[in-house]
């Protein structure tokens, strides 16, 4: 089913039950429809706002310190299909439909690495190559 | 299969790959082996260690500052099955065998709470009264 966008006044309502950290940011974990658990990113309200507003999922980037909408140079989007809330208001998480791979690293994961008694072993390779990934976008 | 330990050397080259936050911490999701996501919590590098070392999984409490070897309290703990790092080495999925629940509502998991247009709408009801989940421990 396509996200149902949530609107005001419900949003605002919605928006000031989470607890932001002191640097005014909530981590969001992003699971997709198969129960594969994709990636690790955090939201501030305005990131989440927008997401829970138009179903296309949208962090903060704190090495960019601005809005990161999935996908946006990779061409890799994330659609919104839920989001819930933890009991402690201070963790999201989000069912999503990725597109093709969640990684930088051109892998579906970012959880690839498998910590094991003869080392970090690697679970996945990429899908897509990174050098693919980012300069298509970026020439368009 | 059960965890199989992991000892040094091989875990001192596994917590050097970490990459702990200013704090000391890590964020880390419990996810069941049927891909229930559970909660999200942290672990500083003595946590993590005794984690990869014994398989019974142990956060570290922010707000009690101290190690929390989840289900100390309340009989509900994790074990260990699988331990994956994303790709910049700052966020661990956990895979776990969840005894019990591993909310402190007493519910499944802790993400029960579901953002939709027309509010906070509660998926789950607790499978264990909370009041039961700590009093049976706290007494023995």
């Amino acid at each position: 089913m396509p996200w149902q966008p949530i609107t005001d006044p419900t949003l605002t309502t919605l928006l000031d039950e989470v607890h932001f950290n002191s640097r005014g940011l909530i981590s969001a974990i992003a699971q997709d429809e198969n129960g594969e658990v994709l990636m690790l990113a955090w939201m501030n309200r305005e990131a989440l706002a927008e997401t829970l507003a138009t179903g296309r999922v949208c962090y903060y980037s704190r090495s960019r310190n601005t809005l990161w909408r999935k996908g946006e140079s990779s061409g890799q989007e994330q659609h919104l299909l839920a989001a819930a809330l933890d009991c402690d208001a201070d963790c999201l998480l989000l069912t999503v439909q990725q597109k093709g791979v969640a990684c930088h690293t051109g892998r579906r994961s970012c959880f690839y690495q498998s910590l094991t008694p003869v080392g970090c072993v690697e679970l996945t390779s990429p899908a897509i190559a990174p050098e693919e990934l980012y300069s298509t976008k970026k020439s368009s």
